[in-house]
């Protein structure tokens, strides 16, 4: 089934309701009055074998007996009448059917789910739900949900895959005076899911700003895909419950399906180039802002306010949000000085000061539109005894308009009482960015502003290296004849060589002579280390000597390894003494990656050595990537200060790690029976003289 | 003057207002509007050479002419006429001046303002200001600010530095429906400040929660002192601009002095027992709750919730809050099955899903009363199609009654439409916590908590090490004498040995043969590291060599440093080479110390070597501290975790980090011309082993 032709689930032209009531407060009632009461023009078939007329409609006994073909079925029956009711909606030759009753998936009967999904299927139909309260289009004036309110038409689409949240969220929006183009409870997810219901919102005209309520995904690649070409043309913000590791449980039985990882989730919208909001409050500004207001496509903001202390906090968020202030003193003193006091300033924040009039603002405002230099503006305003507070509301209109026409981006910060937030009302109906929060303005600007530069550049780059595939296979092969899930110390070394990551010298020796040899020709230090596919932590078993200087050492240690793996594990099978040059120590770094659930392969690259697991100073990237998408990888954690030179020391070969985590991703891509690789630690030596992978760790799966 | 005094200053029996006027729109009109208009009690003197009544109250013509005495002067006459008024007020015998003007040391007149101040001191009395917006007090029925609103009276104290923000947060609490009993605005705090006005709310029985505004502190001593006593008998919400650097920048160039390290702030307020917020909608929020509920003594808190999706919302804000979830799933499960459908959930949290309706809220609510072992709710509500709304104020308003009786704490977030805001409004005038935004419930909740639990704590003890500070100061004697500003290598480790901080054994050799003698005594590896005056930083001048292994490599060492250190210095006198038992290498912590401007000494641990100034996982505490204290320290870093022992790793000797934080706190305490100490790098040993500092960095100052 094609993309496009979801359209007639949200724009259907006749819309069946099986269970429709004639008793108030019944869903089967709501729905076919929330039909009527929005205006659709379609057809509208009530079908319940008890009545004979439903607000006004027809109704019918049984879909069967409806004259006309039938786009979309919306089925309020109990759950143990569902199956049926499916089996004649499709039969009649519907295309879409929305389940709203609940009892299926979400209780742990997924025989029955299965079981209906898999008729409309055969039958060529498509579910949403079950366990939603509907769906509704600004487009098709086509409300099925069983919201209690009408729904304000708009230019916000909402997709939520919770029911609760959603019916709250229309009338939290309606107060909060934001439209809605389109809303979808996603429900189970039997069928269809938020992919699909992206498709017809990335289509649809009237949505210019897209809210998506988030549990957990199940589809991860098809859902990253969807999304990639959603924010290609129009904001999404995504709020998504579970962050804690008990929030996360709590989702889970929410929804009866793994919520998958946090950490991964977040990093994977983020490279889609979705924002994320954490409260509802969040969500909704910045939709708002997002759906009326172009994106800022210039980068010279200035704040101007009339206290200082808003100034110094929309200073701190415009930091949070990487809002970049303009600093010329020049132009800012030109263009600010007529209208700020002496004990004002007119450096960035520009504070004109509690004295400040609505002439004030007026000629601060004029000055930032007439400055070609600055070009974009918050304005922050105290309420103060001296401000005529009855010009509020003009002034901002006319300053926003005379901004808006210039192509400069202006947003609104108004904190005062009752009246200060009667005209943050009035300027809010008429779609200007009036917010009563510091935070609430420069975050809902500063997400604008991300998207854009996220937009502005090309992501479709997908970088890979050339490595040994057939090399790394015939070593997964041998492992997996071998019965392990896991490859020895010597296989990852194999592997690393197969990619052309660098790697210390190093070889096997099977018998103490050898060691010596081996040592000998690659010079002291060197570390030894058991080669068994019986000992899987070599340093907790006591298989690991670093450091070791000398032929005597080598002698000692030879022994002592297979004395203390021999206790630890009395059957071992020991192959042999791995001796390693040893890497000069130095900050330690880890790029690894893993197949997740639900985005597949994905790289990582962080702060290595023990400080993974501790200081977490680690990022996710869902593959393919560019290399690019590496270097930003490598810049985005907090130790990439180590790279660049700390106290005196030499800049450390970035390159390298760009190299190394193309060169991972590589291995990911065509080496699907890999399931886990850790290289970890890598130490990364001066500009120009690369790096050494000590150690990984790879897992691997049939 | 004692504390106690001050409290004429809001609740005076006379105000005099010099600068009175009878024009509208002039601040010396407003204020004594204003005074008249809040129904002040006291004596009125309006003064104004030109008047003969204003607001009816008697104008006299000069503060002079006044017959009784006058507690209260409020000075509101141009800059240039100030320094004259307060000299008149002062001859007249007032005791307090609010000097509202402004145009002094914020605008670099410090000259004037100094002036003004001593004048005021002389006379026995103190100033306020200036820059300031005025005082109110609900107890005295005094407002002498120049506010265009009148102040709805109720329990919340708000102290600013902001005055803007301070006007606008009037406006901005009435309609909240936030009841005020104190607004204070500090101005430039010439002479009283904020901790002489917290001395006011602490006593000031009206008062239930404070809110200040801060932007910088000038005596954090005083501060630190007074924020302690408010906090043991009151909660306090702090909130302060200028967390990003350039919002500190910006801070600092609106109140004309430096913020201060924000960091340090940061520590010290949480210390001291008060909350920070980061918006005014936090600080608004959370003084409300906090002003209204008494504070939750109990620990085991359950959510109940309609909606999955906030029940997650509100689990992982529950997490950021450290509010503790209730979970014995036998009780759980026997409270609320009752009223939960099977496909809601009885485990925490509890969700009666969206087909619950008032009934079901009200069994809940009503189990979870009953149920002894909850002693906390969240109850969450999303507006739903089948909730009766109309029941949803009452529903609220008879729990909450029933919760409050038991003494346990319950808070509700509705979220919803216009109707759900109308509850909310009608619910928050009763003081019921009720509110939109799930994170505002649950974090409302949490500060209130986590207030309650730093009060269920002593925080008095000061615990010391026993130190030989006499060869400290001698130490230190030497090294200025010298001319030097820091100590040398050694004479670190002497300071360290005389304050029983382990070290690596060392010692100077003045000669080649000494420093064999040393190397062979202490075993190989071992350091060698020039001494001398004039090389501070030794790795950079090639004056440390690591890993020494044998005789010949002493020899060859010794030889390299003195030629590296003359070439890098050619002047340099070289006292000798260092020789240092060599620690093995582990995890590297920092331990040190230095005064900060405000707040004076401040002692700090975190993870060290070269991953300080990186990670910036670093806490501070100002002193004194007790051991607890110390202990917590430690355990709030995020490499605590390598500490317990990861990875197999044995758990390391905390209790040597405690000594060693007890230690440093007390050179910083009995040595104060030590400026700055850092002990780093720190290796700690397994438990009962103990600690090496390998490297100390000192700085001192006559």
């Amino acid at each position: 089934m094609s993309r496009g032709e979801i359209k007639r689930l949200f724009e259907p032209e006749s819309v069946a309701v099986i269970g429709a009531s004639t008793t108030p407060g019944k869903i089967g009632y709501s729905v076919v009055r929330n039909l009527r009461n929005g205006g659709y023009e379609g057809k509208v078939y009530p079908i319940n074998p008890k009545a004979d007329e439903i607000w006004g409609y027809k109704v019918y006994a049984g879909i069967g007996k409806v004259e006309g073909p039938v786009d979309l079925t919306v089925i309020t029956v109990p759950a143990a009448l569902t199956y049926d009711s499916v089996k004649e909606a499709v039969a009649k030759g519907t295309k879409y059917i929305t389940i709203i009753t609940s009892g299926f998936g979400e209780v742990g009967d997924y025989e029955t789910e299965n079981k209906i999904v898999a008729c409309a299927n055969e039958g060529g139909a498509r579910i949403l739900g079950p366990n939603i309260f509907g769906v509704f289009s600004a487009a098709g004036k086509c409300n099925t949900t069983f919201s209690a309110n009408n729904i304000l038409p708009g230019n916000v689409a909402i997709l939520t895959q919770s029911g609760a949240l959603g019916i709250a969220m229309i009338g939290k929006t309606a107060a909060a005076n934001i439209g809605l183009s389109v809303m979808a409870s996603i429900g189970n997810k039997s069928d269809l899911d938020e992919a699909d219901c992206l498709e017809y919102v990335i289509r649809d005209d009237s949505t210019k700003a897209i809210l998506m309520y988030v549990e957990g995904i199940k589809d991860g690649i098809r859902f990253m895909d969807a999304l990639r070409r959603a924010t290609a043309v129009k904001p999404v913000i995504i709020l998504k419950a579970g962050r804690s590791q008990r929030g996360a449980m709590a989702a889970a039985s929410h929804t009866g399906s793994l919520a998958g990882s946090d950490e991964i989730f977040d990093a994977v919208i983020k490279q889609c180039g979705a924002a994320r909001a954490e409260t509802l409050e969040e969500a909704f500004n910045w939709c708002n802002f997002a759906a009326n207001t172009p994106p800022p496509k210039k980068h010279n903001f200035v704040i101007i306010t009339n206290g200082g202390g808003i100034g110094v906090m929309a200073t701190d968020a415009c930091e949070t949000y990487n809002i970049p202030l303009y600093d010329d003193q020049n132009v800012l003193k030109e263009a600010f000085t007529p209208m700020t006091p002496a004990f004002g300033s007119v450096k960035n924040p520009i504070d004109i000061t509690g004295g400040a009039t609505s002439t004030d603002y007026n000629l601060a405002l004029a000055a930032s539109a007439a400055t070609k230099e600055v070009e974009g503006v918050m304005a922050l305003y105290c309420e103060t005894a001296t401000f005529d507070t009855e010009n509020l509301t003009p002034m901002v209109k006319e300053t926003y308009k005379k901004h808006k026409e210039l192509g400069k981006a202006i947003v609104y910060a108004l904190v005062g009482g009752e009246l200060v937030s009667d005209s943050i009302r009035a300027l809010q109906k008429d779609g200007i960015p009036a917010y009563s929060d510091v935070m609430h303005a420069v975050s809902s600007l500063g997400v604008s502003y991300n998207y854009q530069n996220y937009i502005a550049k090309k992501h479709d780059a997908a970088d890979w290296a050339k490595i040994d595939t057939a090399g790394i296979n015939s070593i997964i092969d041998r492992a997996l004849a071998d019965g392990r899930s896991f490859l020895l110390a010597n296989e990852g070394s194999d592997v690393m060589k197969a990619a052309g990551v660098a790697i210390p010298g190093s070889e096997v020796a099977p018998s103490l002579e050898k060691a010596i040899e081996l040592a000998e020709k690659m010079g002291y230090p060197v570390v030894m280390k058991v080669v068994s596919r019986d000992i899987l932590h070599k340093s907790d078993a006591g298989g690991v000597i670093l450091g070791v200087k000398h032929k005597d050492d080598v002698i000692a240690g030879y022994d002592t390894i297979i004395k203390n793996c021999k206790k630890h594990n009395p059957k071992a099978v020991i192959d042999g003494i791995e001796v390693t040059e040893m890497v000069s120590a130095g900050t330690e770094f880890i790029v690894g990656g893993r197949r997740d659930p639900a985005f597949g392969p994905v790289v990582m690259f962080g702060l290595g050595g023990v400080y993974v697991e501790v200081m977490k100073d680690v990022v996710f990237r869902a593959l393919p990537i560019s290399r690019d998408e590496a270097r930003s990888m490598v810049d985005s954690i907090k130790a990439a200060k180590l790279l660049s030179g700390v106290r005196g020391q030499a800049k450390r070969d970035v390159n390298s790690i760009v190299d190394t985590i193309i060169k991972v991703s590589t291995i990911l891509n065509e080496c699907p029976r890999i399931t886990d690789i850790e290289v970890n630690p890598i130490v990364v030596y001066e500009e120009g003289k690369g790096l050494k992978a000590v150690d990984s760790r790879i897992m691997i799966a049939k």
